[in-house]
């Protein structure tokens, strides 16, 4: 079996689906259910049926494109990711895995080889949490970490439920049939840029993924007490943009001093309501995105910051709310798939880096239902989440060659 | 003379404009030369016609409704304040100056008083900062101290200059002729509730304005380093909300230990960019607003932050940039309006204060280009910009009533 990589025609899609995006070029973005997202997932299948692959979507808009194996009833072999987009993103998170997972099929189909296995790309329905706040909704779904009764719970922050949302998009198929069997899937490899900068200063051109990092995140509400900004006196203040810099500091300060490089603690968004030049700020709503690859670590910094929201709010006299939106254990990759990556490496004499994910990923789910591993390529300078996020095709092509090659073997 | 106020149609007049608003009542949002602001011009339009009043407006949609005197050509007595209001708000800032205005107005043509000097009712342009930036924009070009050139150069947040908003509502005439003559007004008095709790507090119904204290206020930029929350580890961070938050309590701080009580200062908006659970702040915008009674220490709180965003920026490697919006000198009253203020509530035995007003007013920059004092009436818990602001009829209409008094005898 010779496998050839068409670097050229998967450089070439990348770009064309960049352009589809709520934002001018080259920003991306592509919020799950908006215009953008849904005209991408109509390009993302036509190119599926284009390489002749059997597609069908679930109730929550995770799209399955199989290229049925000579043992039709046979455990699949998945590979995929996502391709919706934050606010303000890039090009290739995401996109690498669905775009160089679907080349990977069409090269093992130009080669003549032919699977026992079913080969399976499956692209994951919003693995960012911009829209509902909860990142890798359709892979949560798909393996039952995220119950139809949850999912229903979700609204946007336009009050839009959650299921209203998917009926826009055509989707009105019940909850209860999204959840994947166990066993459903053989394997599962997902390819993906690093989103971090150790490939590019280790040199090596591939990452083989043994674990992904534990994400937690959560929202927290403030709310003081407003009024005129020139009419209340500072004695007399519940200022709730003063107390959220304080929380924000304070975490930073709990992850900086966790006692390990590994701990990242983020507040990605930090809205101030009424949000007026000359008015107090009387609720401020922060998002806490806290990860690490050592549970305890990681729940130590979300205690620090429990802890700094009671001593604000006490020494503020303001009300502060935290929710915990979602704390998942981390994930340990299967031997059989990291195996089977490293195999393929060493067949092309690729260096390759073995390596923990500190970005989350929707086979961290998918490894509750499936031995699962995940194939990493460099990103320039770490950049990801941001326009100026480049792969290069070399990098690209080069994964999508090794994931070819694993995919092979896992489905013979 | 007999004067009595109509505190029932006042009163109606009140709640029939609070509807007017782009929010759902009880809330009032009218923003300038929005479709709610452009509707609530037309209705108090009507109301100054029906009461005989001849009504112009001028290139920047500053209203003025002249209840011409018997020496027409005489400089006028003017009262008024503004319509606008900030997102969020309430019935009572600026409305009870106009609509009390314009009932005072009525109160003296019910009693049969005939002015030699006209009086006018003046309707500010945009006293709110919301849509450009910067507060009393109508009252700072009609005192010179905004030039056309500087009007023209301000565009609102979706990039629309000032010229083309205006336009929208109507507005072509040439900016030049904004600018009144000093000795257009004999005298200006203006309405309005405190926006603070002093008058509750000391349990008066009044309080005449002898100075104004000067607010300043600036845009503060931050440009840190975007990436995935994630990807890139805490000693590679640029994070641009963290070095907000720095910022955002260096301000409080500096406030607080003024040394003076009056010293006040607020980031009211804090923007951050991407604004995405899972990014690093890339970029956040603030808006700081500080004020005091004295320049002195009020441009000593504007130096702490500057000095605070020079070591921020450097400790923390982020650009900042500061731009400095407006920082305008406090106004003293004129003796004559404050004497007329006095006289008219002992003729009525109403206890009143004499006192500063922290919040910013049109009467700021009136008091360029006429003699000028203010009346404040209470307001609950001082309560304003926001939508449990409340002001009783009653109080309203004994702010009215000395109002009618201090202008008839100023009009004489």
């Amino acid at each position: 079996m010779k496998l050839t990589i068409d670097e050229r025609m998967l450089h070439n899609e990348i770009e064309a689906l960049a352009k589809i995006s709520s934002a001018e070029p080259p920003v991306v973005t592509r919020v799950l259910f908006t215009e953008a997202d849904l005209r991408a997932r109509s390009w993302i299948r036509n190119r599926c049926l284009d390489a002749d692959l059997e597609v069908r979507d679930d109730a929550v808009g995770n799209t399955f494109a199989r290229w049925v194996g000579t043992d039709e009833s046979a455990p699949a072999v998945g590979t995929g990711s996502h391709i919706d987009a934050i606010p303000n993103a890039g090009k290739y998170d995401g996109v690498v895995g669905v775009l160089g997972g679907l080349e990977a099929i069409r090269a093992l189909q130009r080669s003549g080889f032919e699977p026992k296995q079913s080969i399976e790309l499956l692209i994951f329905t919003s693995e960012e949490p911009t829209r509902f706040g909860i990142g890798c909704l359709g892979s949560r779904m798909l393996a039952g970490t995220m119950s139809p009764e949850e999912a229903r719970g979700l609204t946007d922050n336009d009050g839009i439920s959650f299921d209203d949302a998917r009926s826009v998009a055509g989707l009105t198929d019940d909850l209860e049939s999204v959840r994947l069997a166990s066993g459903y899937y053989k394997a599962f490899v997902e390819l993906h840029i690093e989103q971090g900068p150790i490939l590019e200063k280790e040199r090596k051109p591939l990452g083989i993924v043994e674990r992904i990092a534990a994400p937690a995140s959560s929202r927290i509400t403030i709310e003081g007490a407003g009024g005129h900004a020139g009419g209340v006196l500072m004695a007399d203040r519940h200022d709730a943009l003063c107390a959220a810099a304080e929380l924000v500091l304070a975490l930073e300060t709990a992850a900086r001093s966790s006692g390990a490089a590994d701990t990242v603690a983020t507040v990605g968004i930090c809205d101030v309501f009424p949000g007026a030049v000359n008015s107090i700020p009387a609720r401020v709503r922060l998002s806490v995105d806290a990860r690490d690859t050592d549970l305890a670590r990681r729940d130590g910094v979300m205690q620090a910051l429990e802890d700094a929201c009671r001593d604000v709010a006490r020494k503020r006299d303001v009300w502060i709310r935290s929710e915990l939106v979602n704390a998942d254990a981390p994930a340990e990759s299967s031997t059989k798939c990291v195996d089977a990556l490293v195999k393929a490496c060493e067949k092309h004499h690729f260096e390759f880096l073995r390596m923990t994910s500190r970005a989350y990923h929707d086979s961290l789910f998918m490894s509750r239902i499936a031995p699962m591993a995940m194939l990493f390529i460099p990103c320039r300078h770490g950049y990801s989440h941001r326009p100026d996020e480049y792969a290069s095709p070399e990098d690209i092509g080069r994964g999508a060659l090794v994931l070819a090659e694993t995919l092979a073997s896992l489905a013979e």
